[in-house]
């Protein structure tokens, strides 16, 4: 059956389960009793322990990065293009591993998860999550994994923050971090777009304050309106342009009639919303903004992100695209300049795209995709 | 009592209620049978009644556009810093004439208003309105006041779509067309963020579907949302981060700590969001973004904008701003290329700015105000 799957991609994957009984402590100094994590695999782990790659998922993303989870399955993992054999994240050269990060809602301990305290679902009393603490447990699960030490460490956005935190808190155990299309920090209009998201959930009745499980009801329209605000800026306005213009869905512009007009980017946008509040939980939305949000690389180091960068022991790959506007290549320089400032190996690319800031998830970005392969080649395993 | 008032301020104004009992018919074929306008004027029509100029409003605005409308009143007229003695429209020169436009919620015929014929409050059935319709109720505003041609019309955004349509439909009436921070029309990406404001107004379980006012409900949820969108997408990124960067108004990042962490940014945009919601009316809110949607100023000329403004006899003036994302000066410029082609006569001027989309708005920017003070100080009348 399996000859159904495209032959490029690392075919059937599972996920597994992995559950941690030794507390984790929080950087708000809360601590969670027990957590599980849903993880999933691709490749094969080599005797030495050396090919190690942990990819990390933005605001949205979950564990499933590649392949795919049945042969009817008609969608591969969210990064399918870029993690399988011969791809840039080769599995016939690394063994990737791929988590849900604590607070999501794709089967790691998250607000819909049951507090074992309590016997309650989380809901809104389930702790703030910082990036450092999904660093701490992505740092356990290796310890379970026996992996010593990362080949590399790679993200997109959110992702990417993780890959740098990962740097400065653990920089014996990591050998590369590829950052992609990030920040060492949000700009204050990059957190005015999460909050206008986060408001719109918060405001949506069937939210309940966050404890709507208990009350047996979705907050689908406040998510949607959430997705809509995150979607559309994540795309470009050429981009967005190019793909639909000011085509209409239905209704016309004819004088004497009063079809309500709808042009095709409003219900695509629509959709998108639509699509994603049925498939997203609506307090892990709030929870992963959040730590978008604070996350700031060298608040402990003096604001100054020479000093922090000072501490990381790896090589870095950093790449930006000319047409993300929320994570502008801008940002991406300022992370460059601090790292060479700190005296480190960095490689910088600057990619020529129109897809916004999902172009680190869009395929066939032929330069994206020779620049990362050529970087993740020539890693020593 | 009016000295307390600035002294290069108009001083104390008056609106006054225009009543038109001739039915308007509408591009949408719907017919209006009557309306009302609430207008204020500033100086004096001269005797030849050469010196009048038509100000017009965009999303937001109203026709209270500079003075105060009382000794006690804290704040001027939306556009006080560019209507008055010595100033870019000089009511020692000029008389202004400014309005509420149809489908306004302040004080003009619009969706809170009654509907003559059933008595009942229009709410939701009022007549969807187009930036035509506007110009047609503003010529017979001119014929009432016995203006027989404009020595200008001037908007920003919005409503420079208003002047532009002028331009074009009534080329004999308008000497000169001043156009600031607008675009022929809008791009994908700005039809979109208006659409996720509307479907954040009409999720709210208080709009009712527009019959919220027979509901005695009001949506302040939704369109305190959609202004937070709007708002935070008329400012610039850097604008806003030299503003508001991530200075927190609550909270701390200390570890050890859950206070919940809030951003400078995310209260100031909160309270813009509120305050617009409860002076602003919901439906007025949906009909003007989508009349702002629908404009499209060559659609009529076979999409060439060339032939569209070949029917303009006006001379223009175009001002765009560098950090206006959401009409940005390639807009702008789209327009000047288009009247060059068509052989007219025209300024145009890209002011150095960081408040985006807002800039023309906001006093105190030298070039512009002395860039529009030339253009309009050389306008014989």
């Amino acid at each position: 059956m399996s000859e159904q799957l495209p032959q490029d991609s690392i075919g059937l994957v599972s996920p597994q389960i992995f559950r941690f009984d030794e507390p984790l402590e929080l950087a708000s100094g809360k601590t969670l009793p027990t957590y599980e994590l849903v993880v999933e695999t691709y490749g094969e782990l080599n005797d030495q322990r050396t090919n190690a790659v942990l990819v990390c998922h933005a605001l949205s993303g979950n564990h499933h990065a590649a392949g795919y989870h049945s042969t009817d399955d008609k969608k591969a993992g969210w990064w399918n293009h870029y993690i399988g054999p011969g791809k840039p994240i080769d599995t016939d050269k690394f063994f990737v591993v791929s988590l849900n990060n604590l607070g999501g809602c794709h089967g790691s301990t998250g607000p819909a998860s049951i507090n074992p305290e309590t016997g309650k679902v989380w809901g809104n009393t389930f702790p703030h999550i910082r990036v450092r603490d999904w660093v701490q447990s992505q740092a356990r699960l290796a310890d379970r994994l026996g992996i010593t030490k990362w080949a590399a460490v790679v993200g997109g956005s959110l992702g990417a923050m993780q890959c740098m935190r990962w740097a400065l808190e653990y920089p014996e155990r990591v050998d590369h971090c590829v950052v992609i299309a990030s920040a060492m920090k949000l700009t204050a209009q990059n957190i005015a777009f999460n909050e206008t998201a986060r408001r719109a959930i918060l405001a949506d009745p069937q939210f309940f304050d966050g404890d709507y499980i208990n009350h047996k009801s979705v907050p689908e329209s406040g998510l949607a309106i959430a997705r809509m605000i995150g979607h559309l800026t994540y795309l470009s306005d050429d981009g967005m342009g190019k793909k639909f213009g000011r085509e209409l869905r239905s209704g016309s512009f004819e004088r004497g009639k009063e079809d309500p007009v709808e042009f095709q980017i409003e219900s695509y946008l629509r959709y998108q919303g639509e699509t994603f509040s049925r498939s997203f939980d609506a307090n892990t939305y709030v929870l992963m903004t959040r730590a978008l949000d604070y996350f700031d690389l060298a608040r402990e180091y003096n604001d100054d992100p020479v000093a922090a960068f000072d501490h990381a022991l790896c090589k870095f790959l950093v790449i930006s695209f000319t047409s993300d506007w929320r994570f502008s290549p801008e940002r991406s320089r300022e992370i460059v300049n601090a790292l060479m400032r700190a005296d480190k190996d960095v490689v910088y690319a600057e990619i020529e795209s129109t897809f916004g800031h999902d172009a680190f998830l869009i395929p066939n970005q032929l330069r994206y995709q020779e620049l990362f392969s050529a970087y993740m080649n020539k890693i020593k395993v």
